[in-house]
């Protein structure tokens, strides 16, 4: 089985946005706010977008199950206040959860939360916790920086984000660390600002010691781990300057990379630094890069390629990163399939 | 020759530091900031910090020739006002240009700017020309973000920055970019901003169309490009979807890599992905990663011995990434190797 830890719905019918830009619109005036039963979506409509995108891709490309959020960059946490925030929360939740429904074998939801510059994290916790119980939920994205670029909030490690840990750790779900869209001029979105929040977060770890409060949290940093695996060798220097054990030790426990690395020689270095327990197979499609590699004549994003071309790992090695990982690092994906192979017959996969 | 483009004098006599907090202390009372005068540092002191560590470090490990900034870190461009970093940025580069005098075989200058937020990059041309014209600076370092990671300043192909490039084009000198000291908890400078800048850098760079503006100007994106080479793929297909032409076309006559990366996996990357033209070798030693490697017995720095170890590179190849490429990017150090050579015998090496 094939599980891409890292899918978002950026193809949600359009009606979705015109919403949204009503909601943003009405940012002054919370009287005008559009109320969220003003968005209708048919399941036509969600089937049409998922089936001729991501899960046309999923098929071609030979992947079974995509871990699906709502899109990142629209997240926007910036915008507005903890209202707006709440109320988009919950609509892009809910269609995340729509899909998990339609296509039960090939989509499972994870959450965005109601962050929002400024707001305590406590007041993430009601969505969180009705995204796990009633939609399955198996992880969130946690946004390091709601400010979108300016990054006013403290780091990962500081108190100030403790009770959402306590509530990731309560419902054993773990914390894709995302950013959303750049509104810092000095950032591109997705070629600065993704990457730059991945290493920051992993630089945030070292320095701490998070997981010695919180031995079972577990954080996935996608996009490869920013530049993390391309510096190991400054971080593993960096950590020993700072009196922390081992980079093994320190935090390879709690923090796993995604495999959303665009091209053949970063997959390999990725494979060659990290070792393979800390590695998920994912693609961020239908995402940030949609083109085709004119060098390979497949898509950037067609990440399960690399994987594939790999001489850096065994197939038994392969499967854990396609699947073994994945199952060990979201215990609710592992539960759901497990739920499920139960009902249908061991190993037998359902239509959709 | 070995030529390492990227040195800082990080270990200049306490004395300059003690000048520096008295002037820190006394930003708020112009009158009581002590004269440039009031820091005395004799040629012994300072051979003495040079001979015991950097230049102790580059007879090891086989270096000739290092490009010699102030310390990047102690830049702080966000302290104080114009005046403070103006004074500030004359008395690191006149403390580079001494070292340079008192070893002129082993180290030639490369210049700081007076950067401060929110002022016009035209107060910075008084001492660049100083620098290029008195004390025969090779190269800048220019800090994109002056505030300290709150990243106020326009990104770099913005025309705001337009007066330094074309002086710097007039000079035939490139500009290494190059932040100093993280003002913002979020980011640790050495393991989250340098790396940040240096990523953002370079997508600013996809972004825009800088070097048809500036054919002959060229940057040096230090610390092996931030994430740029670990994540070559996802740029080259985000200059793809901008509609740039590719990366080598759009970039690579005007940007540079130095081989600040930290252990072989990363610089096996950085060879595999950026042509050699591209790559200049460098250590910054002595910097932020001071210790030995326990996985290779080896300062993690000694980045030389991962170019030598590289299998990838032929000898020919090593010799651009050490002399070549240098003497190329570098106009003004080839013109002051030149004529050191025709003044002293061509080939011939004076001793200190």
């Amino acid at each position: 089985m094939i599980i891409d830890v890292h899918g978002h719905y950026t193809t949600a019918p359009k009606a979705l946005e015109a919403w949204r830009n009503r909601q943003l619109a009405s940012i002054r005036e919370p009287a005008a706010r559009p109320h969220p039963s003003e968005l209708v979506i048919s399941d036509d409509e969600i089937r049409e977008t998922i089936e001729t995108n991501q899960l046309k891709q999923m098929r071609e490309r030979g992947a079974d199950l995509t871990i699906f959020s709502p899109r990142a960059s629209f997240m926007a946490h910036h915008l507005g206040d903890f209202q707006v925030s709440s109320a988009w929360a919950a609509i892009c939740n809910e269609l995340c959860h729509r899909v998990s429904l339609l296509f039960p074998d090939h989509f499972i939801p994870a959450a965005m939360l109601p962050q929002s510059p400024g707001v305590p994290v406590e007041t993430c916790l009601p969505e969180l916790d009705r995204c796990v119980r009633q939609y399955g939920a198996v992880a969130v994205n946690l946004n390091p920086d709601p400010s979108g670029g300016h990054w006013t909030s403290p780091p990962l490690t500081d108190r100030h984000w403790y009770p959402l840990y306590e509530r990731l750790v309560e419902h054993d779900v773990p914390a894709m660390i995302h950013v959303s869209t750049s509104c810092n001029p000095c950032f591109h979105t997705t070629g600065a600002h993704y990457i730059n929040a991945d290493t920051t977060a992993f630089m945030q770890l070292i320095q701490g010691n998070l997981f010695q409060d919180f031995p079972t949290l577990r954080f996935v940093i996608p996009h490869g781990g920013g530049a993390a695996p391309y510096h190991w060798g400054r971080y593993r220097g960096l950590a020993q300057e700072l009196k922390k054990p081992p980079l093994a030790e320190h935090l390879l426990g709690n923090v796993f990379f995604d495999t959303c690395v665009y091209h053949q020689a970063g997959i390999d270095l990725l494979t060659r630094v990290v070792p393979v327990a800390n590695i998920l197979f994912a693609s961020e499609m239908i995402g940030a890069v949609r083109g085709v590699d004119p060098e390979t004549g497949h898509n950037y994003d067609d990440t399960k390629r690399f994987i594939e071309a790999s001489t850096l790992l065994t197939p038994a090695q392969k499967e854990q990163v396609y699947e073994g990982n994945a199952r060990r690092v979201y215990p609710r994906l592992q539960t759901a399939l497990a739920d499920k192979a139960s009902r249908t017959g061991k190993g037998k996969e359902r239509g959709t």
